[in-house]
This record gives C-alpha cells, structure tokens and sequence, in this order.
C-alpha cells in the first residue's frame, strides 16, 4: 500500500505524530466513557484557552455532523439558514442539514463568489416576510472558504454586525479553520467570537486527526440541550478520549497551528512555480491551503496521465489541497508537471 | 492518569492491540477518502469472509447510529418497530431511532424478560391494524441482551419464522456480537443470516476499537440508498481508513472472537467466586460478558466505598462488564471484595 | 343514506346548525386568504373574549396536527413528553407526536388510570437525568380523558404546580373541551391559564364543525413562530374563513357549551338507565359524553345483532359517545336494548 | 362584510353552489368516521371514472399536505426532487416538502422559465452521481404553471420519457388542474397517467371547496401505506363526509371543468381588454386563469389608489387570478381600470 502522495484532498492525510501519541497516552487503561474522563476534560480547557474565553466545547465525528448539529441548534424546522451557493453545506452534504433539522432550508445566495457579503445577507434576509417562505435564522461562512479564499476580520464584523440587527445568528464551519489562524496570523479569538461569530465548528480531521471535530459555542446559553441533541443524533462517542486526547496532542504542542501553516505554505509554494506559466490560471487567490487551477482539458488529461488525481467539481478547475504531511519534494514534482504539461 | 481498572461498562476499556496495529499500518501515506481506499475493502472482505455469505457492509461511527440507521432503513416514519422493553434502542438512545426514521415507534413488549418470544412479537404486530396505529415493520433484538443473557440459535430461528410469516423484518443489536458467538460458539453466519436476521449491527467499538461499528445487510436489495443515508446522517468518515483497518486487524487476526471469549470469561470467573455466598443472587443466568448482583444496599455501599465502580439502572442490581482488557486478577479482587461486603 | 343514529364516535355527527349557519354567511364575496379575513379575527377574538385573556389563537385541521405541533412547540426532537398510557396522542395518532416533533419520545406513565396524578409527573420526569434518556420537556393531559373521567380543577393545579417545579410545560388535549367545561360548570379560564394550563387544543370537530381545532397559547412568549410551523406542516387553511367562521357560530351564540352539556345529558340518560341491571358494570366514572360498558361477550354480540355499533378497544368494554345530535328517545332505544340483550 | 370582488388570488373565492349543495346533503345524519362512509367511496370511485382508471385516491385538508406527502412518498429523506425556480414547492411553502420528507431537497433548475424541459431535467439528474449530493428520485411540475402557462401532452409524454429513462418518479402539483383541463381541452387521463404522471394532486379548494385536495396515485404499488402517512402527518379527517362529499357535487355535476373553463375566460377577458395598450406587457402568455402584467410602479399605484389589490412576488408584475365565481362586469372594471391607469 506504498502510493505516492496525491493533493487531491486534505482527507487523503493520515494521523500526524502530535494527535497519534496524544492517542497513544489515551489507550492505558480504564476509563469512564461519554466523556466523562480526564483527557476530554483537559481538550475543552485547551480550546477554552486557545480562545481566551469560556466557551461551551463539544466532540462529535465529522463535519457532516458537526456543521448540521449547530445549524439545527441554531434553527427551528421553520427556519431558514443564509449562505453561500458554494457552501459545503449546500453542495456536498447530501441534505445532512435539512435532515439534521426536520426541514431547515438553505437559502443560497446569489452570487459567483464563495464569500458571502452583508448585502447578500441582507437581501436573502429580508425580501420575504411572510410565512409562506422559511424564516431566516442563522447565516453560515466557511473560512477559509471552499475555493481556498479567508474573510477578513473586517469582513466578519461586518457580516456580523448585519446578523445583530436583522436578528441572525452566524455560524463559522471552520473544517480547516487553522489554515485561516495561520494565513491570517490573528487568533482564535479574534476570527471568532471577538468578532460576532455565534458557534464555530473546528475541523480536527483535515487538521491532522483521524476522525473528529469540535463544536464551540461563545454565548453559553445557546448551547442549552446541545449534549442531548448530540446523543440522539448518534454523535456521542462511548470511548469519547479517542475524540478528544487527539486535541490534547494538536493543541496542547501547537501542532494545530503549524498543521495548518504548512499546508498554506505548500499551496503558496505551488502557486509561486506556476504563476507565470502562460495558458494558466489561478481561479481564485491562493490564501490558504487550496490552489485552483484553470487550463485546457489537455493539460489535465495530461496531467491524469502522469498518475496525478485531482477534483473539478468548482468550475471545472483542478483543485489541489495541501494537508499537514504535503511533502515539499512532492509539491515540486506537481508543479514541474503542471509546467512541462502545459506546454 | 493511572487508574485501577473498573469492570462499570466495557466502554471503559480501550483499543486492543490487533486494532491499534491495523491503525497503525494504516497511517501510512496518502489514501483516498470515504472509503475509496484499499482498507475499507479489505475491511468489508474480511466480514464477508467471516459470515461466509456477500453481504453489504457499512461502517459507521457508534452503534446509537448503526441500530438507529439501520431500523430506518427498514421503515418508513408511520412504520413502528417491536422491541423488549430492555432493549437499549428504548431505553439509552435519548430517542435516536425516533429520530433517524422520524417518527417510527418503538413498540416495547410487555414482558419482565429481556429476550423476545415469538409470542410477543405476535400480539404486538396482531393487537392493531388499524391506521391510527403505526404499522409494525421491523423487530430487534440485541444479543446478547442488555441483560448478559443469549438467544440460542432456535430462539433466532423461532422469531424469525414469527418475523416471516408477519411480513416483519428482523434486525439484530449486536453490540457485544463477538462475545454471543464466543458464548455459544457457533459461525456468524449461523447466528445471523442462516438464521434469519435480515440486518446485523456489529459492535466494533466494545470489541476493542476507539470508534466503530459495521452494519450487514444480508439481503443486499434491502441495502438500497443505505450509502446516501449514511453520508446524510453525518456517517460517512472522510478518513474512513481508519474506521475500516481496525476491524482488518480484529477480523483477519481472529482477535475479534478472543477479545468477546476473554469477556465471558471473566464474567463466569467472577460468578463462580461468588455464586455461593449467602444474600447475592445472580439476577440473570451469566451468559456472556455480563454479571448482574442482587444484593442489599449496604452491600453495594461497602463496595463503593472500597472504590468500585458499577451501575445499578436495571432493576436496581449491581451490574459488572468485562471487556477484552478485563484483568483476572482484578476480576479476584473484586470476587474477594464482594464476599467481604457480604459478609 | 339515511342511517339510524349510532353513538360508536361523536366523529359520527355533522355539523351543528350554529356552526352551519356561520359558514353560510362567510360564504359570501371575496375575501382575503390564509387568516387575513374578518372572520378569522373575529373567532380569534371571541376566543380571547370566552377565556378572558390576551391569549394567542391557531386554526388548524384536525386533532392530531393540533396536539402535535403544540407538543412539538414545547419540545426539542431531543425532549419528551409525559402522558398517560390512554393519551390519543399515545395509542392513536399513529405516531404523529413523534412525526413533528422529529423524535419527541412519549413517556407513558405505568398506572391503569387515565387521569396523570402529579406523582407519575414526578416518577418519570425524574427517574432519569442522564443525556442516555430524553429529557423530559412537557406534560399532556386530556380532559375529559379518553375514558370520558374528568379532573377537577384541583388536580389540574396540582399537576400544573409539579410542572412548574420540575420545569415541565402543561398541554391540555381538549378535543372534547366543551363537554369538560359544561361538566365542571366552570369557566374556561379557570380550567386552563388560571389552573396553570400552558397550551389548550381546544376541539371544534367534535364540537359541531366539520373540520377544525383552535390552538390557544396562553402565554404569547411559547407561541413565537407557531404560525411558521403550522404553515409547513400544511395545516393553513387558504380559505381560512372556513375554518374561522364556525368557531364564530359556536361561540358567540353559547352552542358549544350546549353541544357539550347535551351529548353529557345523554351518557348520564344511558348510565341512568342501565346502572342497575345484573351483569353489566360501568367500567368508569360517567362525568363527560363517554359510557364505557363491562359486558359479556354475549351481549355484546346481542347488541350487535340489533344494529349497534361501538368500540372495545379500551379494556374490552363497550364505549359509547354522545355527540351534539344525539337523539335522546335513540339513546333510550339503546338503553332498551341494552336491557333487552343483558336478560 | 360586503367587500367588492377583488383578483389577487382564486383563494379569495367561497364554496361553489354544486359543492355546497353536496356538504348539505352529506350533513345528514350519523356516519362513520375516517372515511369509512358512502361519501368517500362516493367520491372515490368518481375520480376513477373521470380518469378512466383504477387509481388510488386520498383526500387531504390543503396543498402543501399534498404536494409534500405525494413527494414524501417517492422518496427517501436522501433523495431530491427536481423542480422549477418557479415552483410553488420551492418558494412558498414554507420548507414544506423538506420538513414531510425529513430532509429530501429540492433542486431547481437554472432556467427562466416556469415550464421545465427534458434537458433541464436531465441537466440536474446526472451533473453529480456521488453520494454527497442528494440522489434526484422525482421531478414535479405543475400544471398550469404558477406563471399560468400551459404544458402541452407532448411536453409532459417528453417529460415523462426522460424521467423513466432516469429511473425519476414524475409528480403533476395539480392544485389548478381544472384550469388545465379546460384549456387544453383534454381528457384527465390523457394529461395525466397516459402522459406518464404516476402521481397527481388534484386542487380542490381552488376549484370551489372550502378545504381539500385529492392525491390520486396511478400505480396503485407506489400508494402503499399513503393512509398511514396521511394519518401520521394529521391530513385524515375525522369527520371524512365533509372533504369527500364536495368532490361528489363538483365532479358528478361536471362544475370543476366549468369552474375552471371560467376563470380562464375571464383572465382571456381581460387580457383581449387590455394587450393593445401602450406601455403594459403580458408577462407570460395567458393560457389559464392567471395574468401577469408589466408596467409601470405609477400604474400600479394608480390601480392600488383605485381598491384593487394585486401581489408582485414574481418578476414584480402584477398577478391577477380568476376563481369560478369571477363576476365578467367586474374584469371589465379591472380592464378599464387598467386602461385609464395607464393613459
């Protein structure tokens, strides 16, 4: 099973070093379930101190769930959630938020960018008032976004700021939320709740976990029956500590933070090589760990050619995503590729 | 975080060795994602292998998930499902099977037992039929049950002839499966499809891995969009390798039927040190991994004061689990300790 | 299509003259859809006016969507809902409880009875505290009962105090309401909001309508969004006026409480006419517009010889309802026969 | 409440005369409940003689229920239904369809235009095959479009012929259906089961009942436990008479085809009356009982000025509908009106 390293997806990474010892620790001996155990203690007192405040801190198994459990938490069946026509939510899972809320739907808006704008809150906020539309609730970004591009702080208070006063609650699906800590070099705190967003949902998988993520809730209140919902929604682990020492390890030894700028620097790195490569274009700008790349179905079948797997489900471009273990030598050989192929 | 080890819930134990090396194996390089990988197929091989049949195999995260998905799947939302009033899809699943299949009732047998009669399965999917009543479409049964108690295989047989000629489905909890084939020592597939079960939920987790169980489905018709349930239901593990290798080292190594034997083992050990002692009772016949007390209420005291951990939430007796770690000695101390409070 | 008179379901009755004549009226002209007509606001205020409160006033089909999206306002799909084990909503709404509210467990109280005593509130809203188990949210009771007993308004408020002690929201199902109020000879207030009542459905159908239950939230805060709900769960009527106008009839001329008093004169007529015959037996308390008879099976057949219809799905007695158009010089033809049958 | 006609919605009509008469005739005496009386097979079996079928029939209180239960029933809750931008499903109910479906969602096609193509069909049911996209199951038209245009036989046989090839389920909203009839001039069955519909929801309200729509499935295998559905979801009547015996006085006495044939003269009326006059524009041809109007904001507040009430929800024109019971003198107002507004 030795396969050269593909950047089709950050999902294709395994386990990095600092979360397997953290699992390693966990698997001596006996210890309460459900997370009523020490290292899922210690794992919501990391995230509380990473972000400087005392959040509500949940563990459940993937983003599917994560993102979905919020929204429905933020939601009522009737309600309805604003966000991007490129949001995840609303292209790749399968319904999982309208199923997780008994029917919340997804309200995209119209735009050809991934980066939702007050104006687009605005406008799918308040052209319908009347009952026969779902109500809006909660308005949903991803950052960095699914092309791979960050929001400001800037852009976050504005948005929220439009959410307080049309009465809106804004999720954050943060599934690669550390590449925007460290492209953006501000902290948690600051891209979060210092900046109005109401519930992050920080992606441990892509951040070098084997399955996992975290749901934080700023405001405690919000988070009222959240463990129940997550019980019933089949989101509880029984052996919870595999959940949660794996944070103690990414958190804990700033793997999290170094996970993410590596993989940043290789998308940077990639895009350094090719930019000036003429017939090539870069879709969106590279700001985190995700380079999208325009160019003639020959150069990628080309490229399919040399053993290269790569996704074109936005726009019909190459997506090429950078995990914690992006090998540089390997990135290199990619680039080299792109170049000699689009000759 | 060095604790003597607890026989409470055989979720406190953790990953067993044959798991973690599969783990291990598999962190190695950049593997395709949602189980396009070669783990997963090996991982559903070895299951086919293993139940001598080509059945369907899902892996997914918990078994609050694994029952509640696959009893969805056999329903429709006005479809009810006939149950023991142990069983735990009733009574510690915050109502998760209601909640997948959105609205099926769960209909318990009136019975003091926690196995199933073929009778009770009778008057409950007889008693209505009118269109005020959900439909009965589905029975389940866990085995063992929650109870340490085993169906033998003519019991399976009996309910499944019942199931059939009522047009009902049979679905099987097997959280603990590996420790009912250890038990009565016959094939996986004489306990399951040969039997008659339709759907089987294999508990991975209480078996020695951190996360995971596999849902069969004998009747690959009946496995029709189980996929897209799975992915909605925030069930699919982007990197599912790590759900699947586990169970290739459980399976391939035969550790997944040591692991259930060495359970039952200690349970017995711990019956036949106390089995005489004046004022205990066995409250069930000691079949699997499971020992349930009767004893007064001082006697529990004094066992909790000397640092034992136990539940006491069905008919108030204390209940002890062994897992694959459980330690002999351990199991000796916790016999001499009882026979010290008891006296 | 002329049929003698039965008194299996007071769903056998038409629409009363009061109800017949409202809806005659309405039925002229344009006027505004979905509730934005006169008539809606009218009802809605001779609700308001009838109770003596602020209260806030649905229209919705049917009994079932009634109780059901009141109980599902009150709960998270992680909630339960305590009730007795007669409650409609618990052995004849084919699930509908659970339907909208998207999982909402009903926890039926073990007691032979179906009136809730404060006690069953307690023992289920407390025997269980951890997120394994669905929270307890609500309480529903009916009154009159299924078995056509009342409770007084003494224990209304016992049972409303328990709720507010343990945090629990009070539903009334009152799908027979006005035969409860014509019996106690109490004020509607007195029997809900003044007695600690939350939420009434207060029944039309059974009342003289031909369709249609009114939803009075009595604190306005619980019924934020109702309107919502009711919309998507197809339960707003576009011509609204239908369902507003009998309401108007009912109300403002006294009918529903003289429908209410009448269909009781006539169970009392039937329980005066039989009480002492050999062989028989009242199986409850006659206090509303139900006879429940204890019988052999040999009368039963006997009666049923003679043309009269009638249920035994409650403890196998013979369930009798008196509806607004009962026909008293019917009912003693049925009290004849009664005799005649039990010789 | 003598308020002068108005055009804004063919809701704004009352109970047509044939279908009143019959709610008299039915309000006779005692009858069983639940549809188990000689109305409802009355009603019934005059579906089947106007469609020339054996079709499966249910009777439900509004258009949302129906449209949302006949789409709940060819899916599961991860499958998607493909449908208009324009679609009444997808922009006014509330989240209707998601919320009976648990979660199936609705996909529309990028067009301008209400009528969907084959191609549009096609387009949405094979851009994606994985399962993090809903898997598309059925399409819905609706017939006559909300823009009151007309798909012709062999549109609807095209559409049925790509959605058979598809393996998709094809669903006709009918809750104008009448209209359609009576401007095509076809038979019900040639629009329907014979153009390859499996399942239609025939509008009753809008064609002159107080409440109530017909679902009428074709393939009498796809209505398999639909009772139990309806029932579940609170779309059975108790009172069952009152939504069947309208249907036997609309279509045994031939008024639902001549309530539809005049609502469409008089939206023809109309636009004869006005398409010659400088500066309006008919927005979309005029086939059934709509019309939508272009002009200026002046003229049509120059029309509000004049007491007409009209909505502006699709492409800001002003919709004007036309019910059985539209008064031609007070079209000939509209028009001139209209006429002098836009001088």
């Amino acid at each position: 099973m030795s396969v050269r390293q593909q950047f089709a997806s950050d999902n294709y990474a395994g386990i990095c070093p600092e979360a397997w010892q953290a699992m390693q620790q966990a698997n001596a001996g006996s210890l309460p379930a459900y997370g009523e155990d020490e290292w899922t203690v210690r794992a919501a007192d990391a995230f509380r101190t990473l972000f400087d405040t005392d959040c509500e801190v949940f563990f459940v198994f993937n983003g599917t769930a994560a993102n979905s459990l919020a929204l429905a938490s933020l939601c009522q069946s009737y309600n309805s959630v604003i966000c991007s026509p490129f949001a995840h939510v609303e292209t790749d899972e399968c319904g999982a938020p309208e199923f997780f809320s008994n029917g919340s739907k997804l309200l995209a808006a119209r735009t050809d960018s991934a980066k939702l704008r007050p104006q687009d809150v605005r406008t799918l906020a308040t052209c319908r008032t009347d009952i026969h539309y779902p109500k809006p609730r909660a308005v949903t970004i991803t950052q960095p976004t699914e092309t791979g591009e960050l929001y400001t702080l800037e852009e976050i208070r504005a948005l929220s700021a439009t959410c307080r006063e049309l009465g809106l609650r804004l999720h954050m699906d943060g599934s690669r939320f550390a590449n925007a800590c460290a492209a953006l070099g501000c902290s948690p705190a600051d891209m979060t709740w210092k900046a109005g967003v109401d519930v992050l949902c920080f992606g441990g998988t892509k951040n070098g976990m084997a399955v996992g993520e975290a749901i934080l809730f700023f405001d405690r209140a919000m988070a009222e029956g959240f463990d129940y919902r997550c019980k019933q929604a089949g989101q509880l682990a029984s052996k919870m500590r595999f959940l949660s020492a794996p944070w103690v390890g990414l958190l804990e030894s700033g793997a999290w933070l170094r996970n993410g700028a590596h993989g940043n620097a290789c998308a940077t790195r990639l895009a350094d090589a090719i930019k000036d490569v003429p017939g090539l274009e870069l879709m969106f700008p590279v700001q985190a760990n995700a380079l999208f790349l325009r160019a003639s179905e020959k150069v990628f079948t080309a490229l399919r050619e040399r053993g290269w797997r790569f996704y074109t489900f936005i726009g019909g471009g190459a997506r090429f995503m950078f995990a914690w273990d992006a090998d540089p030598a390997r990135v290199d050989e990619l680039a080299a590729d792109i170049v000699a192929c689009s000759a």
